[in-house]
């Protein structure tokens, strides 16, 4: 099972604009500092955070008990303007422990809903640690440098980048997984359940529809950092074989 | 004329995974500092840095000179592991502005490649300060607290925010404009030269297309703290009318 | 037991001025940057960290083990220019436990030593649970507000709060005692084996000679964490009963 | 002339312990963040920092005007769950400026006067560049690393860098010099005002009575940054001349 966090700064937007709009590049330092920050606590666990949307964002955290989850709630609160609300859920698949997790908070109040403050939604934890398991895939476009970033323009790299993002998450949310963002030309995909054949197909299909070329190292390991680091290994073998591979599976070390 | 600034990590891609790859939160934590860091200088001289790829950032930086692009190069040499490259252009769109800023760095050498380490490439820079102009759109969605966040998945809210930045860059760089998240449901576009009716059929467009309604704020000043901040402005005239305008600017306070 | 970690940065002094001398708030921050990255990472284990020389920390490390000292050393390694070298010691008293962890450390190699990188030297670690124990006195100056702050200059004040410092640790260490400046006119004394009678003799020996008043609070436990937040509960103790009693000590809450 | 702010916390005593005591660590980085970060904001316009006691800093700010330190206020009510108030002023002598910046800031409130917020009380600012001028002098302990580093237990090191602080605290203040430790066996000494033989003397004094030597690289510019690092030109010169000067000199490069 994968055990997913929503973090969600309470009442954000209302605050960002009272009283009246507060500098846009204080709003970018705080948000980058508060993802910093929480992903240092998530990590100290062996979680991993994703920047989402700043002021969501989503975590696995196989690994973090109750206890975990407050202190890095009592952190925030210490240390920023803002407080967190979080609501956590685990299942068999990343999109189904989100949206447990998502539940839980709704179910709590709104996100502009003044009155609540630093709640912690719990739909489930994993308790039993032999259930805990991550599959994750580090998915890069193939030789990013020479097709584009040596050669177009970083705006214009940027736009095929948001391109290839919107046709993997569109295709790995139909299939129970999840696609984030991880800066360069690098996504990482949560992705417990999909078989290889699966993931391979999705990456043969945007080729096919959109002419850009992935590889996908793809871990599996009882935490976040450990399947991080074996799908990180899992690209290297790619890398070292001249991309002839779609994917590859590593288990251990 | 707007002045843009490529950030580009050196070499970074090969560092990442050198000797061997890098714990993923600790790389997402020096990207997201390297941003807020960044950010800061840039802000101090009233700029403002989207972080785009994070390894590959792109910034409005009308005000700042040739030495304080330097003065960011040594401090970022200072406090990190890796160092940073810029390009700098000046024109009169932002998408010719950030293409020159991105043509004069190629030029200087690839973002892999191991002897170009700290390069300034300037193209082109503001000279006198009364040609300084920025014109930016805060571009924001509808009831997304209502419609979106309290009611959907984590994720599946971030896909279709994903989803909308998407059409919106597409549409806005076909028109010389750029277009970056910068978080919740909020959108940033450096768009000099494009008229009202030009954002604001864009916008139309969109709805049409797939049923996601914007405002947009749009503000106009010699930097790029002001004309956010008006473009904020604009943004809270549509609010506090109920959302039936897609569009106000603001030239002045 | 109480186990303390010494944290010292390989080759700084020479890293300095190489290949010139760097800029003085460049190397604030990084200083700045570091205590409070090394410090987060140990308070996700319940340590605390003082930032002592900032080029070498102590830190009380009750609770972590020989992996959680590496994870350390891998992320300052992955994030900043600069690496750190640790020695780690376990003893009845934090001053024989420092020493223990500052030996072990100089046997790795000199602190400019260009060859010695990354070391972890672990004189001894406490091993049985049962074995940990911290007591931890907050000592603040009584008053201060009134009577320095808001009357004297800054200056003037932060003198007088280094003179406090100055024979607080002479005076503690004689003991077998820590004493460590965090901010005000705040100190916090690592001071397992010290009695309540050799604590208050202390303080009524201070006032005597230079005429500053402190109060303590004593907190025990088996971490840093929890006994400095007892410390802190006794403090307010004191201050609930203006300040007429020297000391008070807490062991559970 | 040298211009000084005061920066101070607004009523942070009572905020560390509301609603109850709040954890160590992390107001130990919320204090290091904060200095790191006005350190940014100061360094834009070539000042320097000093932590001094954390809620209570003191900065050398010749070159920034009321607008600079607006802005650093609004940064930081932006970003951190505390707001600072600020004292400004000008003078021949360093301690002078300080006192001025520290009177006008205690007429507007006391530190922990919860109805004082955000206050930005101005004695005096240099109007004219021309009158703009910092001595600073960067003292170091001789062979600190050979004669204690590398032999003594860290707390022992520790102690006797905080004794020397004492010995020059109490010395260069009576010569209306300030004393500040930036961390390993490094001080600063703005030091306006002050003659070659002066510093001099004070520095063979110590070495009399307490058997500690000292050298000191002094730099003379119309900004802190440029004179620290000229500062850092003189230690460098003394070093490769073997600690054969107690001082050195440098007004250009």
């Amino acid at each position: 099972m994968i055990q997913m966090t929503l973090i969600q700064i309470d009442n954000y937007g209302p605050w960002t604009v009272t009283p009246k709009p507060r500098t846009e590049s204080d709003l970018q330092i705080l948000q980058a500092e508060l993802f910093a920050d929480v992903q240092r606590m998530v990590a100290a666990k062996k979680g991993l955070v994703f920047f989402t949307r700043f002021d969501n964002m989503l975590a696995i955290t196989n690994g973090l008990d109750k206890e975990d989850h407050l202190r890095i709630q009592r952190s925030i609160r210490n240390r920023y303007p803002i407080t967190i609300s979080m609501g956590v859920g685990a299942a068999e698949t990343p999109h189904e422990a989100q949206k447990l997790a998502t539940i839980a908070l709704q179910n709590a109040g709104g996100a502009q809903d003044g009155e609540r403050k630093e709640i912690l939604a719990i739909d489930s934890l994993i308790e039993n640690p032999e259930d805990s398991f991550v599959q994750a895939a580090h998915i890069d476009i193939n030789s990013v440098t020479e097709t584009l970033t040596d050669i177009e323009s970083a705006f214009d790299t940027s736009f095929i980048v948001n391109k290839a993002q919107h046709y993997l998450m569109t295709k790995l949310r139909k299939k129970g997984a999840l696609l984030f963002f991880i800066g360069g030309d690098n996504f990482m995909s949560p992705c417990n359940g999909l078989s290889e054949d699966e993931i391979k197909e999705i990456l043969i299909e945007i080729k096919e529809e959109i002419d850009i070329g992935f590889k996908a190292g793809i871990g599996r390991a009882d935490n976040a950092e450990d399947a991080a680091y074996m799908a990180d290994i899992g690209l290297e073998i790619i890398r070292d074989a001249n991309n002839s591979k779609w994917i590859e599976i590593v288990e251990e070390l």
